[in-house]
Parts: structure tokens; sequence; C-alpha cells
């Protein structure tokens, strides 16, 4: 089912509830909700992009709007194990506002649904390691979307070890920002320009 | 850093893309953002909460919008282990409305700040397993979420291994209907009521 006509319409619901509050027009200006980049690679690559204290090469990143933005993974555990962020550099997901939360995860569903019949998975993981009591590695709130197939682990329960683990990883890999052994940037460009596609 | 004061304002700046969108305008009358029921457990008892094909005692229910509601645990892995649902019985987060996936996670957000708080955690885990394949159980989309505090599993990936066991045990009791020896109604009730005050 494409959702994206109508991506903005059922919003107006808000509207009736907006008149009651005129201090609500300074935000008009400045949000406006999943309006999507489909770029190519090379319009993408003028955008700056922030994963907590790092910086992400725009060539790792397939999706954006105003607010969020998706990148391909350094070691994905599985076939477009994925992540998605808000823009604004935030810990916690309690500190998103409303528009960024919403955002956030029209937007992880529109990616997970995509990537899924992409990959022809069958199902989807969602997680949010919010904190560092929950494995959060990484200071910026960001979704772990990981499509699921039959038998892809033996156990269910291994897929979130393994989330568990690539996020040491990261954050490892990350401050090291040492050489890329395991995938190369050429390679997680390319995949990004493939997801990118899927958006188009 | 209280944030239902400004719950509806910002969204005004859906209003701008609305004027384009002439079809908008039915949606409007159905769909009110968390609109929540504070109510007590006896205003409460009058409505009707489903579960996938379950029904659920709405002395388990804490908070509930007109599209979310949020329930206590028959066997919590911690503290304040909850779920969050739509209301609508959907199997898939992507068969849900932007509407709905909005209010879920608006709701989820706020849900685990006040649980987090109310039992001096530190962080948060949110899953969802969406679909057989990623563990899911009962076919109805439910947020998990964990308050996590420092040492409260040994290694962090254990909480995962965890809710998948507590996932095929819900379904388990759910299906066989047979007493509830581990948690009895009257004690979930009692940690519905103590939550519920805090949403008010």
């Amino acid at each position: 089912m494409e959702r994206l006509p109508s991506l903005l319409s059922p919003l107006s619901s808000f509207r009736s509830s907006v008149a009651l509050r005129p201090t609500a027009t300074a935000a008009v200006a400045r949000f406006q909700i999943a309006r999507a980049s489909f770029g190519s690679s090379s319009q993408m690559e003028v955008e700056q992009f922030k994963f907590g204290p790092y910086k992400i090469d725009s060539k790792e990143v397939f999706y954006s709007t105003d607010l969020s933005y998706a990148l391909v993974n350094l070691r994905p555990l599985l076939p477009a194990h994925v992540l998605v962020c808000p823009r604004r550099e935030v810990k916690r997901f309690v500190d998103l506002t409303m528009e960024e939360t919403s955002d956030l995860w029209i937007s992880a569903q529109k990616i997970g649904r995509l990537l899924e019949n992409y990959h022809k998975a069958s199902s989807l993981t969602f997680a949010i390691q919010d904190g560092p009591q929950a494995g959060q590695t990484v200071p910026h709130v960001h979704i772990h979307i990981v499509p699921r197939k039959g038998g892809d682990f033996e156990n269910n329960d291994e897929i979130y070890e393994a989330i568990d683990e690539k996020e040491k990883e990261l954050k490892k890999t990350l401050d090291l920002d040492k050489e890329r052994k395991d995938r190369s940037m050429e390679e997680m460009a390319k995949e990004a320009d493939e997801y990118r596609k899927l958006f188009s």
C-alpha cells in the first residue's frame, strides 16, 4: 500500500486545536513534516548529518526529511539493518519534540516497509536502546530496523544480542576513525544508492 | 520537562500543507491526537480494549487516548515493563495510519518518561517485534517499554531474551485463559491504578 500521496492530509485534523493556541504560529515556518529528500547521491552530498559527536558522510544516507534521516550500517547484522535518527542531536527519546517523534516513526514505518519488500523478508525488528543502561553507546537517538526472515537467527532473541554487540562496535569504530576493513565506503555508498531508489 | 501544555500547538505547522489537499477534511472529525483519558479506574471499566483476539480487562489499562492504550503486564520482566498498543486491531506496524503511528509513539514517549521517573530508572528499552519472524506472538502491534537501571541484567542483551520469552508466555496464558497463578488481577489492577495517577 502506497502511503505517500496521503502523507500530509490527515494531519489537518490538528487544525481545530490550533485556533486556541496563537503561540503555535511561530513553529509553522520551521516545521514541514516528511518533506522527504529523494534526490540523487550527488544532491545529498552537500547536506550535513551528525550522529552524536560524529559526522556522517552523506553517501551513507539513503533517506531524509527535514527532521529525520536514515543511514546504512558499517557492519549490518543482517541485510538492510539500518538506523533512523532525528537530524537534531538529541540523546534521549523523551528529548524529541512531538513533531520529531512523529516524523521519526513515520519515516521508520516507511523505510521498514520498503526494505522488507526489497529484501523479501516477512517481519521487522524495531528497537531503541534509550540511554546507557539500555545499551546505547552513541548519545544520539537511533532506531535499529532489521528486516527478518524465517530462520535468519536460530533463536529470535539472538537478533537483540547481535544489535547490542553492533552498537558497541559502532561506537568503537567511530571513535577510532580507523580504516574500515569490514565494509568500504564504496560498498556502503552502493547500498545507500540502491535504497535511495526505493523512495523515488 | 512537562510536555503536555504544548501538546497540540506545534502541530499547527501542518496547516500550510493542508490547504493544498481538500480531501484531508474527511479525516478531521475522526482524529484527535492524545485526547488522553485520565479517568479513574471506575470510569475506565466501561471501555472495551482488544489485544488481537483477546479482550483486555480495563483494570489492566492505565493510559488511553482515542487511538492508543497502555496496559500492565501479566508477568513483567522488570518493574513497569508495560505494553502500548493501538486501539484498532492491527497486525503489522505498517498497517497503522500516520495518526495512529504518531499517537502510539507520542504515548510511548510520555509513558516511558513517567515510568522511568516513577521507578527511579535511568534508561528505557523500546521494542516492537513486528511479525512472526521477529518474535511476535499476538497479532496486534505492541511496543514493549522497559525502564532500565544499571545492573538490572548482567548483560544488556538478556533483556531482549527476556522480552522474547515473555512474548511467548503472554500468548500461552491468554490462549489458555487459565488461573493466573503468577499475578492476580487484583495485583495488576493495583499497579495500573498507581500508574494511572501519574497521568492525572
